[in-house]
């Protein structure tokens, strides 16, 4: 990666990411390019955080990335947080509420930024409610775009955005994590920004099944049109503002996700368009956001009957065993009419 | 391609396409699928007539595509349109006008449909006015929307929007083209439509340049949000409406005309990322109408002080000659700030 110009932070700022994966270990390595910021970064497994300290690289998640040697990799959580000014969250969902419940006791409430896409299953809270249940005292702050870990990783650029109700709180992040190829904007709609990451994951998964079925790029377009608009309709009756969904959290994460190969939600979507269920996504350690975020948002569209027909469709292939030929077919078919 | 439902045409309706390119062969393909529609294809050139009437096949510009019997194919306009109900109009931009100015004396004055995308060089007119000043008795009607042309041809699924002020053609159009395979949306917003047709293949310019440098993923996403952002700009200010923007003839073009590697805009701009140069591309019979619409593009926004850096960009390279890896990298490093 390119070394960053000098930029705004103190020398003794020091910020931690919680989770070690892909994308909270380029993260870290984001961090660390900023001149005068410390970064640690926590591993959930001891041997894991060995390996990344001794070999100075993540290679199951990220194999190539050089860690340097400033960035401090631990499994003791109490270590890595230790009078950090801000905590940046890339766990995913399943394993949420397991680190706020270990932060929770250890008494520090510095800043915390939400770095995961999705919707808790159970309660439909965005990951910052979640988080904010934990440590109410702390403001909180959602870092989302078109961010393929991978690409980041090899130095492509790429951008995204940074959103929180507390705006000093987005200045820093953006300070900390802005630099040449890595452009971050600020925005206040917190809840937009949030529900984007998280809806398009849904879409991402349709737009696997089409190209597993070898739709072609015209009928991956349509979905992707009509998904940005299911996801504004949901995402503005959740309280989003409309042009969030317009911007790079939003239609720039959509748009990246479905053209990729490395996004695990689109090849979710394309090994379901092959034959396989969600038994067999699980037997192989699959995991996708969108899967049970369908689960989540489908259940939410009924009791407040809000028309999903592409989220419907998705829930319908995972949930209830139809064919994604049938179910697309479907979708495509809906009756000729005003498109607005 | 599956054979259509039965539609409300009556047996006697005669419909014209004008221009045997890919598009417009495919147009007249799918117009044929239409029971009771009777379909003649005007080709420029008589041996290109000739040819697809003994092979029953366009194979320069749609090869493997089967025209059948009932599709009459001819170099003759004044047979093509001779008792038309509407003609399809599918040839591009620059050879437009004559084609208008053949039709004009011709004494008839059906509905008009415009097929191509792009914008006029020297007046910055859109097509349908280039249409109505010939013909402006006649109600005219554009149709865009996601539809590279090739996958079509091959029975994969698409949909497209026809707009037009007069609601009755829309719908009338409707009727003729939609089919399970191909689904078609009405608009009254005919500027809207047109100019976002014309406007994605800008855009497509930079998503081409962006891939031809592997920039990936994440930065070809960006310049798709942030281009449409542009598109919106430049749109709402010509008197289009910002929803269709985000519809299947603005979002959806641009997203597959940025994703194929069957579109001659992002050809282009892959081409001149490579070194390539406008002369190299003429040289090489590369048409893509962004090269056109970008100039035009540039010289109305300098003229009303809107602000394109995508649009900018494009131009840049094209026309002063600069690398398109320096303007990339100044559209990425654009100042931090926030998204709206």
């Amino acid at each position: 990666m390119v070394r960053p110009r000098q930029n705004a932070s103190t020398p003794s700022t020091h910020v931690a990411v919680v989770g070690a994966g892909a994308w909270g270990t380029v993260i870290a390595r984001l961090l660390a390019n900023q001149p005068g910021l410390s970064v640690r970064l926590w591993a959930r497994r001891p041997e894991a955080a060995e390996a990344m300290t001794r070999l100075r690289e993540n290679a199951p998640y990220v194999p190539g990335l050089k860690l340097p040697e400033s960035l401090h990799v631990t499994s003791d959580l109490a270590e890595a947080v230790r009078g950090a000014e801000a905590i940046f969250v890339a766990v995913p969902s399943r394993g949420l509420r397991e680190v706020m419940a270990r932060l929770e006791p250890l008494g520090v409430a510095p800043a915390l930024v939400s770095c995961a896409k999705g919707l808790e299953l159970a309660t439909f809270k965005r990951f910052s409610e979640v988080i904010t249940e934990y440590l109410p005292e702390a403001p909180v702050a959602a870092l989302s775009g078109p961010n393929l870990a991978l690409e980041i990783a090899r130095g492509l650029p790429a951008s995204a955005t940074v959103a929180s109700l507390t705006p000093e709180l987005a200045l820093r992040v953006q300070g900390w994590l802005n630099q040449p190829t890595f452009r971050v904007y600020t925005s206040g709609d917190l809840i937009g920004v949030e529900v984007g990451g998280a809806l398009k994951n849904v879409v991402a998964l349709a737009a696997g099944m089409s190209d597993g079925l070898g739709l072609g790029d015209n009928a991956k377009a349509s979905l992707i049109t009509r998904g940005l608009a299911e996801i504004v309709r949901l995402g503005v009756q959740l309280g989003g503002e409309e042009k969030t969904f317009y911007g790079l959290s939003g239609l720039g994460d959509l748009v990246a996700t479905c053209s990729s190969r490395s996004s695990r939600n689109h090849l979710a979507g394309e090994r379901l368009a092959r034959g396989e269920t969600l038994e067999d996504l699980e037997a192989s350690r699959l995991t996708a956001e969108g899967i049970p975020t369908v689960r989540a948002v489908v259940a939410y569209a009924r009791s407040v009957r809000l028309e999903l027909p592409i989220a419907c469709a998705v829930y319908d292939v995972i949930y209830e065993g139809k064919a994604p030929q049938q179910v697309l077919a479907e979708l495509m078919s809906r009756g000729a009419k005003p498109e607005h």
